[in-house]
């Protein structure tokens, strides 16, 4: 198996202790986040040569996720270190009736200010067997854009798969002159494996899917493959809400002569409900890279992304031996 | 709209870190509390000229609360510095199936022993369009009684209208020669709105009143507007309990001539239920202020109430964009 | 009414602050804990004459356990000072669908090195009732096994009563060449009390019980009853878990002329489940102790049983008081 | 070697972390604190019988500084529980030169309240070789006058030796319609040992002693054992302060027939100096317990007030081994 | 005496727990910052009208440093609330030969980017009797030096008196294309007094000032005086630094017709020496609005900058007993 | 330049929170540790090359660690995940006059328990251009002996340098039948650089060295030059102190041709003085690798070990900056 590589934005994420709000007392708990980083962690915590492309800043608070994604066996030497922000950002964790609220302050960080010619995609997809993006990187600006399109350009050209993760994120579009529409298709157009679900969809395609879950999905899904002829597989959660601590997860995936679905798990007491999604797409690559089927891999990604919801932290660190204990099920006290 | 005042005794509030037992761990987390104080705290917080009328002693310990409320935008001017103990309070927060737990520790604080002829309501109801009080500041003792009546016939006097919160504390009026009854009575019957349920009314009218919820709080509702004239509105929260994290909720409001009741909101994963009912109070003044009928009313006070069983600490500190967003609906991670 | 006697290793748990994994932020909690030593707390903080009977390494990784007992009223000049180890073990808390997990450090220590003969019956039981003793001493090697039995034989010649928690640790007695069948018949040959279910006598018996939960449980106490004549009584819980946070319980004792079963309570928003069975053995103990029947023996082990659910840390430190709230129900804040 | 008895108020003390000012943020750590609580505390971790005698409140603020006690190893049945306050007090601890600062709140504690009648000393001093009372059970007002008073007589009538401790608070002599010289002197002449310098004798005597340090408090030392025929032993420390966090001690003792002064030691790098001449009174105490002359008591005694100003919290839990390391010197790593 | 009025940028201060490394663990503690906000905190604590002008954004970022200044009684409505990120600043406090070292990161903060043209001056100094800015404002940025500008053209317009912190920042200056001498030169020539020494002189004069302190440091006042008719006082303080804990500081003032110096103070055991100087500027400030000379000046300035130096977190919240305490002497526990 | 490689156990530290004594309160802060792994550790954070032979238990506190190793960019590979315990120390940080206590619990470490031959050094020392061992592994046990000379033959044949570090551990030789001396002569005559001083050559000579301090450490640096062939240098610091928190520090290194020694710093305001000697190792090989001569490597030894003692925790993890920054000189804040 080769190299897994994932291009995106590291941030910082501090968050106020337990369920209080923001400063409400002056605390901040710490967390390395990032979609993409997340993906790469959860990815080496399970055994795989997971590597990050990125850019941070040459200070102790560059310093510090660098060492948090190594710590946890993430090759780090695709970071740059160059002038400019760490991108930050603040989550205040809801609880009950409250929901989570997050506020961002990435702007000018160091990965975005990085000339998008400052890749060198030759030296960082060697050994690579898989590039790993999300909707993120393109939403920051044209840089952004444009880092992007040169990174999947670089795979295709190698002949490495993409992945990619909707992630959309209005707010990062709508702050600047974009065309998120042509942008991603581009982007998806490349990709064999994409995350999001019939809301993606809809959006790449400027057209509605109707009727109830699983048939709105597999008819979104059926739009995407033939939009999309490189595409193989769509994969997605769907997520029911009963409060902010009480979820009911489902996991699917699309493949173009077929479907699974998983059963709902309901997920009570969650503890932090961010980064679940990059669990679930961490959950699925690693099925898939070990040779299970769609089904497995929904499997795997719904197990992955329960787990997340125990964990405080943005990304998934947790092993194959988590996810065996998960699948086997029993929640009394393991001596 | 002129001066929301609220008059009544400031507390610290010392809490184990967690679902610990008092002193589990030789730590206290500190919280600026009162009922009143909690409600004057809310009211800033949702852009009322909110102002508190209160003593506490010239010592770091009093200083901590003003900046607290000061900070929140209330008005502390009316706050006198005065020799005598600052009250407190210990809160053991409960789960499960343990209930929270409380230990008053307030006699003998500087508001308790505030002469009543102190308090210059001239000054202090200067501008002022509602005097808020509550049960607590009378069952202080004989000076407490004093002060709120005197309070209570200032604001008669001047024609501001009185808000008063039942707030009935049988170990505080057991404490002393007191006759709670008359001397609530007398205070009740300058009041326009009174927060309080059937239970309350019970105890001020010496009546029972059966039947099953709603039958039994109009009766209620009806026999006090028989037996206090002024008295326009009453509004209390019917709330039933699971268990210690887990309650249900609802709101009403009985006036002259009709009653609304809202649905029933289920409220899991409770943080802090203490000074929900102060919150209640707040989101009920709060609608009324800016012009919304009693069905506004009910479902504003519903809201700020739930809010605060997420939040740790006594007072709500929501602004206008938390109610809406709970009105909205959505628990989701909000971007 | 007599002492009182614990015998077993004394640990401190060290587990990581929240929800968090083992070492995710470098903090640990730090709880005494042991099961034996659990119960002998939980019977002191209800007012009963207990002793602990163990051993600890003479610095001040054994001081603090002990001042920790010592404080809660246990006597603790039964606790030898000797080298060796302090027992560890490290608790990670679940959450929603990731279950607790310990990891034990207690090879080596002071207790499990201690020689058989270097315990003091003859001083150790002086003015005994009871000794209590549970199947992790003779899980911890041969000395333990020796230990335990000598400890057993001292009651029996001096006709202290004996009760035994069943506690069936696999992994401690996997490894090393033990006989646990042999060893736990002959220790439950001379205890009146058993806290233990059919599972625990399935292990003894060598016998299979099938059907369903309480006809189960009845057929297996009655095996029990035949196969140990001086047996009297039986109690055990059955737990349903819905998810790490939410479980469902029940306390039964059988006598041999008959059984108690209570109904099934929910406990949901679960703090710390360890030591709940210990928790349990102490109410049981508890209420035989001050005269209660059966009946009331189950109840007030499943009421601090509960209670313990609600607190973190190992041990019961709930007093009558909690039991009698526990008991006569109700959820909202005491004032 | 018989029981040591200390009488006097136990108090809570509150702390912000670390060098913050008083709810700075808002946080206390708490410790078990009061004058004679901490020798009591003190003597027992040197291995003496010691028991306190005080009384608090019937809660779990009375139940934590009760446990904290009988975790050290002092006899605790000499506690009451009333009903009361309990006394807490508040410390900001100083820095630089900052200093540190106090605040008390213990008016109407449960010992401040006791009727001096309710002290059973039959039982109390039973096995006693010494009581030991400070200036401050006196100043409390005239309940605590009496009981002082009676304690002191009590003893005399059982020939058990008096220590007394001059800790002259003014302001609480001043809050009440007082005599502390008369009191004060009633109780000095019943002790055999006086902790205090010569500004507590001035105080005692209406006398003014001039000169250098050692020549002055020997002139006060001899005005003292000419005025207080029992009196055996004056003991003082003389502490001079660079800053809040650098002082220098010397420690001295006066026989009848001659005096032992150390030399001055630096201390600096102070962690918390409360309660440091409470380590000071049971490091002479001990000593003399143990068979030492009045130089290895002052010696003793320097060492362990010396080794309190690294000690957060009031009390010295140090044992003899660190006694020993202190005076044998050395500073780097101990493995 | 008016309303003393500061214009500046606010920040929050993140620095890790301790002694720690930036993120040594994943924690900050949170303080609200600003050189200028610090002063007119400090003096809101000193009794003063002290009003604040800034820019922060409208979210909990921006609200919680309105809610401290607010606390601590400085009159926020001069605040507004803009787009823009929350200026931040990333303090690791050093210890022994460690230096502390400070990461900004203000860039694109809601002061920063608000165009010089929003500040409505006519209201923000009515009632002022002095307008403080700093050599921050100037440095952010072409808006930065018009909106400082702007604000002493109002100022001098309306007779309202100017102080003026030197606060020189050569990294913010070299960040754009600026002229920093010419633009502090035009700033200086309206302000009365000036906080800054002959280093802060020597870069506005272009000219070197030789020989050793206090002639060096009035040569440099002589052509201060010069070359700014409008000054009359130049205040500042001389450090030697013993290491990261310990340093030695005088105050001096120099005026037209003569200058003080007081003697070199000893300040040890650091605490926190991050807004010392605004803690002098503030103790000057305010002994001058209460009518002291420039001697009382000095030594009040002095006294504030120590007692800072004890003190976690940016800005002084000493009152008048604390200076007073501080010029009283004495290091001993204040009971 | 090659990799350098470090041998040795790797070992949790567990430390109560700031100068609390161990378990005062029942809190844990953690640090990796351990002699020769702080070596590499610092060496990575300097930029080195640099990779950690080790064994630790295949659980989350083996996991805790190798992921702290990993994150300062130590190569783990050549860590073991075997079955046995983790090492574990226990560190009470001293204060004033109260010496830093050690309590080692490393008995039955996954580390110890290695059989000799499963190290394979063929693979361990590919690319090395050093190996690093310690007097700690030979003093485990027979197989630490065994393990560390294996090591050193397999460095030898193969031409690799190695560098030893006496940290001679009394405690550890004593708990089994050892021979200190010949096994450290046999290690130490393979070594080209010793670190240790005058009483760790007299320990291995049997001779003893008399004379003032640099006279002394000659002659004992010849003794040993004389004994050991390839020994070319011998680096120590000599350490005189104040008290607790505050040492007087010099370093100084023997060649065959000469000596260079230092002036004394003096570091006060010490912070974690655990590890110092291993920082200075790692400082004298960073400068050597850098090809300075024995006066920069003694004066970047005494750099790094002066940083340390600022530093909580056990390993250095300072950068080139940093040690810039210190030999630039300046104490005050870096912004
Ligand atoms: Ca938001
Ligand atoms: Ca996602
Ligand atoms: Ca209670
Ligand atoms: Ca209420
Ligand atoms: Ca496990
Ligand atoms: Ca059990
Ligand atoms: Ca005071
Ligand atoms: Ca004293
Ligand atoms: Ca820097
Ligand atoms: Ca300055
Ligand atoms: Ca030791
Ligand atoms: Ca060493
Ligand atoms: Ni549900
Ligand atoms: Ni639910
Ligand atoms: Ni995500
Ligand atoms: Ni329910
Ligand atoms: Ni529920
Ligand atoms: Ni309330
Ligand atoms: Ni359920
Ligand atoms: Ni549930
Ligand atoms: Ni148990
Ligand atoms: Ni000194
Ligand atoms: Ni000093
Ligand atoms: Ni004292
Ligand atoms: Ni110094
Ligand atoms: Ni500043
Ligand atoms: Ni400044
Ligand atoms: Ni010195
Ligand atoms: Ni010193
Ligand atoms: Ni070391």
């Amino acid at each position: 198996m080769g190299r897994f590589v994932a291009f995106g934005e590291i941030m910082l994420r501090l968050s106020p202790p337990g369920r209080e709000l923001l400063l409400q007392t002056p605390k901040f708990d710490v967390w390395t986040a990032g979609a993409e980083a997340n993906v790469a962690t959860a990815l080496a915590c399970l055994g795989h040569d997971s590597a990050m492309v990125s850019a941070v800043p040459p200070t102790p608070l560059g310093d510090a996720p660098v060492r948090a994604l190594r710590g946890f066996g993430v090759d780090t030497r695709g970071i740059q270190r160059r002038e400019g922000r760490m991108g930050l950002y603040f989550v205040t964790t809801g609880a009950g009736l409250r929901a989570t609220d997050v506020i961002y302050d990435r702007a000018g960080s160091a990965f975005a200010e990085t000339p998008p010619e400052d890749w060198n995609w030759d030296r960082l997809l060697d050994g690579a067997d898989r590039l790993h993006l999300s909707g993120i990187t393109p939403a920051l600006g044209p840089q952004g854009t444009a880092a992007a399109l040169r990174a999947a350009d670089a795979a295709e050209a190698r002949g490495v798969p993409i992945s990619f993760d909707g992630n959309y994120r209005a707010r990062l579009w709508e702050a600047w002159d974009s065309d998120p529409r042509a942008t991603l298709t581009r982007l998806i157009s490349k990709a064999d494996i994409l995350f999001g679900n019939h809301r993606d969809i809809s959006l790449l395609l400027g057209e509605r899917f109707d009727g109830d879950g699983p048939d709105r999905r597999r008819e979104a899904a059926e739009a995407a493959f033939e939009a999309f002829p490189q595409l193989q597989l769509i994969a997605s959660t769907a997520r029911h809400l009963d409060d902010v601590d009480h979820h009911r997860l489902s996991a699917r995936i699309d493949a173009r002569d077929g479907a699974v679905q998983t059963d709902e798990v309901s997920v009570a007491g969650i503890v932090d409900r961010i980064g679940a999604g990059d669990a679930f797409t961490a959950g699925v690559l690693h099925a898939l890279r070990t040779g299970q089927d769609i089904s497995g891999a929904a499997r795997t990604g719904l197990a992955l992304t329960c787990l997340k919801h125990s964990l405080p932290g943005d990304a998934s660190v947790f092993g194959q031996k988590d996810i065996d204990a998960f699948l086997a099920g029993g929640f009394d006290v393991r001596r």
